[in-house]
């Protein structure tokens, strides 16, 4: 080999050689505004001054990083299963040790460090059908349909996987909501889908209207093949709880345009507003009778990363198929077998999770009381987000009637979005880019989620203790007072 | 809608419209005949008879799962980490605690609960820098190079995925050994790459030929876009450990051929034979001079699940990336970034065994008696699988140098071959069908990880118990020569 003739071609690997695909993903949540937000934190610790003396980081539905402790029970359980020479302590109690063994007896050498089957520990599999049952008034659950992953995120990318095929025309389409949780665009970008687009309602507190459905659909048919629909509830980020009849409409538009329903229900017990509440896509699509429940395909998932325990860190969660063609199931078995298996920590605190202390268990109380008091204090930061943002002039802000967000409107000023034209920045990044640095509060622009032509928002946690929530929703409020001014 | 419109359609999802690309992918490693062992399982489980009395399963690399214990103080940190209440006790050893504390300080919250950074929780990412420069006798390493991943099998994808584009001709090619460990073949087929299979040489202990890269490279030209070298040292499911001068070969190679070099290193520490050693690609890299080390691309990869420690289940592990164009690596932490992050749990862990117990601190003559007792054992059971199969005629088996497989070559009488040719099986999978139903042995067949035509093979994990090994191997000798007997 000539001496040089390595370095003269360049890279193997460059933005121009690269998976296009992977180029086209984009993901706000974790996007330019919280690596500004990451570097502020550093100079600060290098004792740069600032107007502020902290990052409030309220991008992002992460409990424990907001200060959120976690539930008892299920860390004690956890390091039981880390360390079973604790079984011996007398002092822990007698469920978290029996939870333990049962957990470390399903284990390949009853150790959490072995490898599971790669849908998930059997019996883990067996306490969530049962949860589903109870949950879901006693319409039956088949462990055989669940699959244990890697937080919800893996379970819907991997569900996405198998749906999309064919080129051109034949391409699968997947419809998502406008706003959505980007993972879902930023999968279907990875996968090369065609995404179609439905706009929730914000007039109607972000509700779903299924004619939006149906023109979404009439204008994407003919350009693709349309296959899935996608549904968020209790939604992120828009807050809102579907009523049981918008799931019913909902179910019998896919079964009328034949599409496989994917339901993302990780916020099923964040829901705050009176005369809301939970309606799984399974049971409403059982209660409607077998010529539904018979055909209509649906995966929904759960997590344990939101809830009460908000244990992100763990990456637990796991779907349920229902009417799954059983050689697709073989399909998606193999395909989840790549990887081995999902985290065995996180698989057994979603045991947990699906099978809680019971009343004639000793830790049945503290239990009861830590999720209460977390479930309890979330419904009070939603009422209070939407209350003081309402007064602002400028902001409005439906009511927060589950998950952990708000999606306020903003009205923002032409010369505003004239400059942030100029700069090449979406309006609300530029307004949100300028509160980070003028305040420390860490948001998410609307952009990020996307939102009808000429809205703005931005996407505000609930999440922070009640004390530093007031603080941002006061420095908020000033701020956009002030940038209102700034910029009429 | 009229009735039973729906049912009529059948499925959405169905073998012929789902994804092509997962229909090719394979995974022998979970494949049927380890589903089948499960059910052998549950039969026995049962009652039913059967001419033994329990499966071995000898087909996965799963320490913990063969019995292996965990490592003391790895799982007295995790312990203190799930359940930080347990700092305040005093039968934990202090370093244990310090490592704790740690850990939970660069927490989000202090919980391990939290959403970590995409790229992993930066103090690790420090301390697996600084793991790799005592390695590699110096060389320097920069944790902004780490990437913290869930088991070494998630960064092996998300690297593969970024080099994969292209159409037809241009498609991207990715040269992997023939063995190989599955993971490589049903990554390329999920992303529809080519596969550009080279040969290990059987006869020479299966060491890498540089001419056998050439040729298969020069095979390949012209019908796709080669751009990476997959290289697994030590190696499975060949067990073989790559002398230094086979890999500064490689990596003139992959100069030369301007290839993107991924050395999946997960069995690092386990070398046993003598004198061989363990080289890190990377290693070898920066002593080849700066011509080589500032422009060859090189991702390695290394993971919780193997080594000394075999904690397979927690999912950790990290990946170091050399010379990645700076906007590649802008995508590279976005497309993690959609997973939101690596499980925490795994995160700590790696921090462990990265950072392990230091000579004057309470837990290091524990920990390097645990850890020699492990590898001690390893390079016994090498050794003893190596000379007992050797003893049976029909069976030749290469030196176990390193990694945790013997993969023997089996002569199969031309009846069994011609009997397996009927049932449509490979003649290997036949051969170990018939093991795991006659003895409760299961292996996998070497046509699950590719193999000179005509060859046959089997691999075998050495992971079992001293005196459970001996049993296995007692067993497949004897079912070996009843087997020759019976189709000769
Ligand atoms: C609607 C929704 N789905 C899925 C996820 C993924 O969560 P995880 O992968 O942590 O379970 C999130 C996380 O914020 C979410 O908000
Ligand atoms: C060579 C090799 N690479 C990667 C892996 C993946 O291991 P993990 O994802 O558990 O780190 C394995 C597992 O057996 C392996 O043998």
């Amino acid at each position: 080999m000539e001496n040089g003739v390595i370095s003269h071609r360049g890279k193997v690997l460059t933005t121009d050689t690269m998976n296009p695909n992977v180029k086209k993903v984009e993901y706000a949540v974790r996007g330019p505004i919280v690596q500004r937000a990451v570097q502020i934190e550093k100079e600060l610790k290098a004792g740069i001054k600032k107007p502020f003396s902290e990052v409030i980081k309220a991008n992002i539905g992460d409990a424990h990083a907001m200060g959120q402790r976690p539930i008892t029970f299920l860390r004690q359980v956890l390091a039981l299963c880390s360390y079973p020479e604790l079984l011996k302590d007398n002092k822990f109690p007698e469920d978290a040790k029996n939870r333990a063994r049962r957990i470390l007896q399903s284990c390949g050498g009853g150790s959490i460090g072995a490898y599971s089957a790669s849908q998930g520990i059997e019996c883990v599999r067996q306490d969530v059908a049962r949860y589903i049952e109870r949950r879901d008034g006693g319409i039956p659950s088949d462990p055989d349909n669940i699959y244990l992953t890697t937080g919800a995120s893996d379970g819907i990318v991997t569900m996405l996987k198998l749906l999309v095929s064919g080129e051109g025309r034949g391409r699968t389409a997947v419809m998502i909501s406008i706003p959505q949780y980007p993972l879902y665009s930023a999968a279907l970008a990875d996968l090369g889908a065609v995404q179609i687009s439905y706009y929730l309602d914000e007039e109607r507190c972000w509700s779903l209207d299924v004619r939006e459905l149906q023109r979404a659909l009439n204008a994407a048919r003919g350009h693709c093949q349309p296959r899935a629909l996608c549904i968020i509830n209790p939604g992120n980020p828009t807050g809102q709880v579907q009523s049981r009849q918008c799931i019913e409409d909902v179910i019998r538009f896919a079964a009328e345009e034949h599409l496989f329903l994917m339901a993302d229900e990780v916020y099923q017990d964040n829901v705050y507003a009176e005369g809301c509440e939970f309606h799984s896509f399974k049971k409403v699509l059982f209660e409607m009778g077998p010529e539904y429940y018979k055909t209509v395909e649906l995966a929904s998932f759960h997590s344990t990363s939101k809830c009460y325990m908000g244990e992100c860190g763990f990456r637990g969660g796991y779907m349920e198929v229902i009417n799954l063609d059983p050689d697709v199931k073989v399909q998606l078995t193999k395909l989840v077998s790549v990887r081995l298996c999902p985290p065995v920590p996180g698989q057994a605190l979603l045991d947990l999770v699906v099978n809680p202390p019971q009343p004639d268990e000793p830790s049945y109380a503290t239990f009861i009381k830590e999720r209460t008091a977390v479930l309890t204090a979330l419904a009070e930061k939603a009422k209070l987000t939407e209350q003081i943002l309402n007064t602002v002039p400028g902001i409005t802000c439906n009511p927060v009637q589950g998950a952990m967000y708000s999606f306020p409107r903003i009205t923002l000023p032409e010369r505003a979005i004239a400059e942030a034209k100029e700069k090449g920045q979406a309006p609300d990044m530029f307004y949100c880019m300028k509160l980070l640095e003028e305040t420390g509060i860490c948001l998410v622009p609307g952009s990020g989620f996307g939102q009808r032509e000429g809205t703005f928002h931005f996407r505000m946690t609930i999440l922070p203790p009640m004390d530093k929530l007031k603080v941002v929703l006061a420095k908020v409020k000033e701020f956009h007072q002030g940038f209102t001014q700034q910029y009429s």
